[in-house]
């Protein structure tokens, strides 16, 4: 048995993230990883299925928060305001990640097709378990499934502009920020 | 040489189609489809590289009619207006093909993972293209993104409103009604 080790989990993703973007994301392997971190494949395995689940490990998590969020509104909001609550909650789980961290993940992504396809594809499966939520508060179609998508888009531009450290704001100013922007494009025409 | 086929493209297109949705896409070669539409699967990759381009052949042209639509929107246009413009000339290019092969074309996009994805990225890389027009309206960040993201969402919900008939309207009519739930949930908070 090796001797204790402090944040594994932190120590595989921080050398994980180092190398995809060194190397990049193919051609880096989960020893190669482990490596890095000074732990064994093994201890890889036991924090993430698979090389992948570095970069996306959180997402179920997130869901459940920006749904919870959103679940949670005030019964009077309406459906961008109850989205807005989904996008608070968003914002304190990926606020705690590492800024720098979180840039470096996002070039990775964007570095790939396959990861950018799957990036995507959690987008549109939040999208659609946000539109649920808001179905259940009694939201009707399309006007859920807008509201849903537009809070998605809004969590992927905030984010973007966050790691970027533009705006020198923290993310749930910078997600609320986009959500005035977009009902200002809304209503300017 | 075979004797003369009209349209051989649209036969190749329907017999996939009915493929895809019978027996799965992943199971379906060009040779069946060609078999089917009584062609020669010579015939077949003379008109798409690819099983997948038959679902997706029309995207470069689409996003081309959409960011047109776009560019040539009345200067005074603020930008979800502008994105308008775009969803029209979607909606003329869209409407143009026969709406139970449109409707047969969502089913197989939406039973495939891989298929989806490829869709999400499509509907991104219209959104990344309308933004870059908007900015060239002098649209600024993240307005121009957000406008294009929003756009785009409209584009994907009128067309499955569309496909299921439900709504009894032509695509243009059901893209207009689309954009003013999207003023109206962004208004209303």
């Amino acid at each position: 048995m090796g001797r204790w080790q402090p944040d594994s989990r932190g120590r595989l993703q921080e050398a994980a993230l180092a190398l995809y973007a060194e190397q990049g994301f193919d051609q880096t392997t989960a020893a190669q990883i482990a490596d890095q971190a000074g732990l064994t494949e093994r201890t890889f395995f036991r924090h993430f299925a698979d090389k992948r689940e570095v970069l996306f490990g959180g997402s179920a998590l997130l869901q459940e928060r920006i749904v919870a969020g959103v679940a949670g509104a005030p019964s009077a909001d309406g459906p961008l305001d109850a989205v807005a609550q989904g996008l608070d909650a968003a914002a304190v789980m990926l606020g705690e990640f590492r800024r720098d961290l979180s840039r470096q993940r996002q070039v990775v992504i964007d570095a790939s097709p396959e990861l950018r396809e799957r990036e995507l594809t959690k987008l549109a499966d939040y999208a659609a378990a946000v539109a649920s939520a808001l179905r259940e508060r009694g939201v009707t179609e399309p006007q859920a499934t807008m509201a849903a998508q537009a809070g998605m888009t809004v969590l992927r531009v905030a984010m973007q502009r966050w790691v970027s450290g533009d705006d020198g704001q923290d993310l749930a100013a910078i997600m609320r920020n986009c959500v005035a922007d977009l009902r200002a494009v809304a209503a300017s025409g």
